[in-house]
């Protein structure tokens, strides 16, 4: 039987500001990728939102990024090895704690925006993350794009690796997708939510520009901040089930 | 036999800039307080302080601020309870995430400036501060001063404290101290030593004002960027010697 | 005939986060006073409110805060004077930079949250906050609660003043209000719009314990994040226009 | 009779943290380039360092940066062109209105590290900032590298642009440098300092890989945070002046 998992991006309020449908997505969804305060965050967000995660069961990950609020994460920033590795055990470390206190489990980590776009093509800053995952929790999951940079170095590590394909971005033949969060023409749910069941089910996609391709979708990513998520959410879940998939966290498909 | 632990605040250096002494005040001192990244510190002088502290077999705790790197951590701020616990709790998981990675055991807490000062007055701060060390790691030990209500609510709440003097404050008859970092007049190296020897030996020191009062001192604070801080640390350690006292870790004086 | 100007805080946005309802509240406002980035604002997020504001010509007046963007400004901070008149001055002159760009002049200064509430009833930080404003541009005028040190320094120093009282607030005795913006309870917009003429046209108005005491309004101020806030603002301007109050910009009511 | 000015980096220091010699430098100097607060400065310092510029009469500058505390704005960060010209906007304002209250005029901008270094080779940054500095003082002189596309973008839109060249740093055919400021080799400052005066008088300077190249000099940097910096200073200061070279201020080559 196919199996998959479903992440959302989360905790990502700031202060006053608030972002997203954490509470109506932790509904639908089985990892949550969880800020950790340098792109969107804060200590108080990051508390309720483990809180949160664990009151719906969902697996707990953490989603670091670089040292960039007012640009949310998304800029490019030519930091070093060294910097970008402990950027992430410090991140990293900050959300284990609300775990502990919370008596919940850290169960994987998905960079954030342009760390992880980045990350996707570049070795070294591949590497870099992943020794600061790997030299404080073995067991830790990370996710990557399909043919990435970070999936072949983690596979060389020995950190266990999810393969990631996105609910509402268009994908590269490569498995790499577009980053216009705000841009993509997001309406039609149940076409966007076939599409994610072909993945899983058939490991094929039709590409942004009309290729159609081979991927593997271990755990799909729906963005909490698109409109309408919630709807987008509901409508995959539906047809996942329908199609015979079984929603499942991912440490369960991962070992 | 008399034995004293010496702390330190340490890692207080961002980015470019550079401040206090760590390598050489590590060789005099048993524990070191590392900056959490709200008033001073970031990821990297993090990570190079635990691994300097584990060369030199110094006992590490956090050092957790307000979030005011502006103002080096040394304003009041208005904060919530629940908002001063999320705090704390933040900054101990990120540097505990580089002890983890390091190998080294996180010993105590120290708050640091206007959060230390005030929870020594205020009972509902105490609590907050106590509540993020005791929920994450019940053996970590927390300094306070004489008679402050961080000193009465650990004992209440059974986290273990240590009672914390100044080698280079001037102290009130209650045991608290001046927070004038800068105003000090320290360069009677040797006077200041033995005022620290007649804390450990007799518990007693003549206050700011004059009056001849008990104190007592399991923890001497040694300022890293005092003017001359290393050798006044030499001069202390010389004393202390020479006064048949015992320098040993927190750790071993507080069970 | 009575007069009276209407303000709002605006462009209190950052990054990715949105708050509030700008562009709506700008057509019934006469004052727009604009985040400057220590509390919320940014520099993009400035420019496109002084262009709104310039659009829907309403006079443009800066916002400064204490710096903290996590607290959204609204905790005190034991900042010293000094301090306090140079984060004035430097918000001050950051969205001046953007009124030279946009040809439009500097109008009013409103300090935000703890800055303002805290300088009603402290002299020494009203002072800083003045002279900030004084050495800068000494025809700007300032906004200050009844009966507050604002308002007396102002007086003493020639800063030209006007009075404010809120739409959406409950007032004291002696004219200040209850800072609980997320408290209030605010659905009867008639009930607060005829509120509003009272203290306009009779001077008066009935503080949050029940009694009737003397008010003077040169500026209302409405907050852009209450709820329903357009609606609000559409209703005070009706019954303005209704009792026959006259809505105009501050500086046509202070000379 | 050869002229030159010399410029340097200023206010950088942040809160607690001191960092180069501004009053030494300021003796020697002709130019300031004031830190903003992006990369280091902040309003405290930005208001003593142009007292200070005021008191030896050294002509004030701008030296805005990416939002970069913690990298010292030595990273690059992929924000757009309103971006960058809105960031440049803000810092020009904050620095202009600590000029107002001081009663002295702003007379150029250097853009600082990455900001800088990007730009003289990307036209779309470099016209971001110009525009920046156009919109809101069309006499502002900007500093740029030979052939850079600062300089060629500041011809076309009719900025004031200076030339600059490194005496602390090694050059490029181009006219570019090495971003390498804790790396360079400074001890032989009279070599140093004849460089420069063969750089001002003779239009040439030997590359760091050894051609001999035609280079033009209106302005010459010392960077105030390398080692020794006075004494540079001083060297080239005293060469120039046998060479037979004046030292005077940017605008009164730059018209």
């Amino acid at each position: 039987m196919h199996k998959v998992d479903l992440n959302c991006d989360m905790g990502e309020s700031f202060g006053l500001y608030e972002l997203g449908n954490d509470e109506e997505m932790m509904q639908y969804i089985t990892s949550a990728n969880i800020a950790c305060g340098f792109h969107g965050g804060d200590p108080h967000v990051m508390r309720k939102t483990v809180e949160l995660a664990k009151k719906y069961d969902v697996g707990i990950g953490a989603h670091p990024s670089f040292p960039d609020l007012l640009g949310f994460g998304r800029r490019y920033m030519t930091c070093t090895p060294a910097e970008v590795k402990d950027y992430v055990t410090y991140q990293l470390g900050a959300l284990r704690e609300f775990c502990r206190t919370t008596n919940v489990k850290m169960q994987h980590c998905k960079p954030h925006g342009a760390l992880f776009m980045k990350a996707m093509e570049d070795k070294q800053l591949a590497r870099s993350i992943l020794e600061a995952i790997h030299e404080t929790d073995q067991d830790m999951i990370v996710f990557a794009l399909n043919q990435s940079e970070v999936y072949e170095e983690a596979i060389r590590m020995g950190v266990p690796v999810a393969k990631e394909a996105y609910s509402d971005r268009e994908h590269t033949e490569s498995g790499s997708i577009v980053l216009t969060r705000r841009g993509s023409e997001i309406n039609d749910y149940e076409a966007l939510a076939n599409r994610v069941v072909r993945m899983v089910k058939e490991e094929r996609v039709v590409t942004y520009d009309g290729k159609d391709v081979s991927i593997q979708a271990e755990t799909i990513c729906i963005h909490g901040d698109t409109p309408g998520a919630p709807a987008l959410a509901k409508a995959i879940t539906a047809a996942l089930k329908a199609g015979g998939v079984e929603i499942v966290p991912i440490k369960t498909i991962i070992k």
